[in-house]
């Protein structure tokens, strides 16, 4: 449990039980995961809590880069509610998702567009068009709903080349669904962070781990085999490319405000790994408190429990190692993987000891 | 051409020669209405310029009040450019419009996902669901893409109970697609600024025309009908329901910054005809100028001309004057409708002279 | 109590038993006014509660357009909190009154800069440099604090041409201080929002009153005066010109979110006064809510009330309807002078019956 | 010219000829430096550009954490536009440092204020407390005039303690002014950006430099250092305190759009060098264009030239890094100093070979 070798890292603030998102008690993942011919891609579904709609979480959603098109993020920006599960999935995926995400809260809350109003679906993506043949839009509602129910039974979930972390790839390497956590103790408890990401951002050579500037020790190892090989998708990496979606979870009374505070901060996190958050990176943080609910059908006055602003920096900077050990996950598992055109992106671990 | 009778505004700017959106050169608009039985609804399609992919024209979104779920702002905010056609349609339907138009995009651009990156499709929404059995998802891709073909053709379009606006209701009153245009002179040209909204916000009795309180001076007529008829809806529309998306198109010289600006102004246009932009109300807001392109595939520097902003009053002006005369229109052409368990909502022109 | 005549509004909410901001208890209000000669401009002192830096106030401030230099809005968006007065003064005279508020925060907090940190002073501003020769900022520190101290007193203020309003104009007439209060029921009790407005903005022609385009109604009668007298200035005012600053104060339970929400919509109320939002118009709205404090040294988790989001529509009608009364307030209120360089601004009352 | 030894950065951009904010053509600096007994602060100016009122530059401000009381980034994010010198200063100093700015202006734009609007000055800020007695408000606008009015002589500048560097501290060491550049190419010809920034922020131990944790390597080696000196400051250091202002400089054809990007950057080379974005951080960054001018007085339209998009990614890359290295400047410059209340704060070199 946790990154080893190359990839460790210091770490000021203890690893969760799991050392992934799911140490946030509620937080349940389920992924399917595509891997056919050309076609390298998949849904992961996160649920926050049970009955979302009717108790809504606080929540953030911060674009570092906006390059990208996950949806929902303006009302969870005027309401600082999350209300929906979070699918993440390939760019071109994103309305089939948006339209299963859609009908699984419709069907789950048979008030939604009846008597109350409609639900507001958040969905993240990436682009794994490199790796997967994109333009086939090969994710069917069905793929989403099954990630949904996966999710629901709160069964463990792996990371690497699952789900939409299938056929991405970052910093030069194999990327994918990485998850970290962290603990936070503050007045005699003990609080989780968890994150979950998608990595397919960065440029070759950049990758950074702790106190290493791995990407440029591996950088002539890896074109001399990509050279080897034929390869020639490294010349093209050279360039920073894709993006970064990302969930923070955490237990902590967070208001929507500090949310965002503690999402904003994964710049940092990414900035770590090597990312310079290229021009075409959509680089998205959604964080979410399971700490308290927002009732859908509250009329009266709703009591709410924040920290203060003033003790959030173990909360930042726990935040920002979860992103950073979550980036480092993403890579430590991703496999190598042959896709698309006959495309080959390499698993940073072939080249590591 | 203009509104007339009780809706009749002061005009402090030509009216342009259509008074509707497409009086912007390039500028073309098409729907596809679904209408039978519990259905009314539809897909609205403006198309802004020719090979928008490859030719991007800057743009701002803006977020007048976030209880909505329009898609793609994140990205028009970062790049300024928008690089699609523009659909409505209802809430639910945000997802298969969403994929629709991506299909329609890789279509005519057989590079995406392939050598270049994604697409960045904007789906703006109301929701119908008092008219329009919402959570039927009637709204097809087949849809979607026709009322893309027939915006192609360039012709003329209706106003009132057309495309997404066939279920809308605003004010109390049945809404609708309304649109309207202004011209505004500067160094010795006129240029376009045209408008397209779909309404459905606001409180019953908040209507106002110009320089009358019209929602006041209506009630009581209304009311009595509503009772006469058995009509009970009209309980329910004391409060704001749901919301408003607009378009905003000129040929003016204006960077993304600027239509930001001009976007923004909108919430005096809505203003000035009833609204208080309600809790629940998702009023958005996009601009386009059609005055140049942003080339997708441009390495070298581009040149670009802008208005200086201290020139920008009549702008301001005559697009505050471009929505309000839109939103008018909109309940001056929607005719009363009966829908979705059999609600009835009034038109408008029911109860003027 | 209440504009009356051709100001008169519809009102849909009870107005307050003072019918200012300090209906709202504990805001006090202090002006200092330097008239003399080509001086016409002073301070108008907000003082929102007692021992603000230590328990600060939930607090929102909002940028309608932003052409204005109001300061310490960057940290209340960022901690949702407000710790100092306001101070409301002509543009050139920011940084004097932001010296002063910051020596009588040092003053009443010994701890401010020694064992804690700074803090953050709030000054609002409009340029008076019509009626004032603003050049020779005439504004002192000592003029500050003296505002400031007549806040204390917690007497009642006067509107119109008094503090910070003494120079302004406003839709071609004179402009100045104006305050509204609303009382807005939630379960069982009654809750107050006021405003107070220093109005400097608007072109000639546009000032509507409820349901009058009275600038239209006026207008010839105005020119035709001016004429009369040789006022040239009235040439100049058919472009907008000049700025507001509003504050809006509650003692309704709301988040920093939530006064955003309601803040963002004084634009509405605006717009129903004349306003187009000119491109040189630094219209800036502050909202701060007196329900709850955030303890300045907290350590441990504190609670808060918050209404829903869907019980917000009465706070944001009357929120609106408390900005367009301010606006007209002001205007009522404000008296014909003539200033910097002999050039004479109108009192919209002379032109009423 | 450049850091050498433990400091030493890996470099992917050509560093420019002063490794300076001044290597952009026709940016200027100038410090006052104040220190005597408990006073150690000071002023810094930067002046971008000649006639800045009448010519204004592109630019963008971004609040990567708005703890900071920095003024003018209101109109600045409206307009695009920086019209004033940008001065840096203690943070109880703003106020009088906007009041010298704004005499500044006024002394060489008679204009202002009379046939012209008003003018919107930039003063930046840190909080140097811990080594300057900062309630006794050393700071005289005739400092701040000399800071400007050396700036203009366009001499070289110091690093490390001078102007507003003076009290500062940064990661437990002594922070202060510090300053770098980099080269793009672009299109055949060589860009520059150059950084200036003021360190004063960051928690002790947490100092990264390149691929070394320094901050941890040295820990026991200062703490030991503190204890047989009695010095109890690094107890508290153990926190992140205080705040970084940062002004980015090129002379690359960016819009404000691409300058903001630009600018948000500045948070990954922050993170780089230990930043976790602390709570109580003001951290600002600040980015202009000399590229082109915007004409203050303009009727016509103008023509501007921008980079695509596409092509940023080695403006970010190098602006991240100009950043990180202004950051380690600073602390490579900084010397130890013994100041407000027998507080001494070592200086980073002391602890290097």
């Amino acid at each position: 449990m946790g990154l080893k070798g190359e990839l460790d890292l210091p770490r000021r603030y203890q690893v969760g039980v799991k050392n992934k998102i799911t140490d946030v008690p509620g937080v349940k993942v389920g992924q399917v995961t595509l891997k056919k011919g050309d076609i390298n891609t998949g849904v992961t579904a996160i649920i926050p809590a049970e009955h979302l709609f009717k108790e809504k979480l606080l929540a953030s959603g911060q674009v570092i880069n906006g390059f990208g098109k996950t949806t929902g993020l303006v009302q969870v920006a005027e309401l600082g509610t999350l209300e929906t599960p979070i699918l993440m999935t390939n760019t071109l995926a994103v309305g089939t998702c948006w339209t299963a995400l859609t009908r699984y809260m419709l069907d789950r809350n048979p008030e939604i567009g009846l008597t109350t109003g409609t639900v507001n679906p958040v969905v993240m993506e990436c682009n794994d068009g490199d790796l997967n043949a994109i333009r086939q839009m090969a994710v069917t509602e069905k793929d989403a709903l099954e990630a949904l129910a996966i999710a629901e039974k709160g069964k463990d979930f792996s990371e690497g080349n699952y789900g939409a972390g299938t056929g991405m790839r970052c910093l030069g390497f194999k990327g994918g669904i990485g998850s970290a956590s962290r603990q936070v103790p503050y007045q005699g408890k003990k609080y989780q962070i968890g994150a979950l990401v998608c990595t397919n951002f960065g440029a070759f050579g950049r990758l950074r781990a702790g106190n290493r500037l791995l990407g440029e020790e591996l950088r002539e190892n890896v074109l001399a085999w990509a050279k080897r090989e034929g390869n020639q998708l490294y010349d093209r990496y050279q360039k920073d490319q894709g993006s970064i979606v990302m969930v923070l979870a955490t237990d902590l009374p967070l208001s929507s405000r500090q949310l965002g505070r503690l999402a904003r901060r994964s710049a940092v996190g990414l900035g770590r790994t090597g990312s310079y958050i290229g021009d075409g990176s959509g680089d998205i943080a959604l964080a979410f408190s399971t700490a308290q609910k927002v009732s859908h059908d509250a009329k009266s006055i709703q009591t709410f429990a924040f920290m203060p602003d003033s003790q959030l920096d173990p909360v930042f900077e726990a935040g920002i190692e979860t992103i950073e050990e979550s980036v480092l996950s993403a890579l430590a598992h991703a496999e190598t993987l042959t896709g698309f055109q006959g495309r080959t992106v390499y698993g940073l671990r072939d080249f590591l000891k």
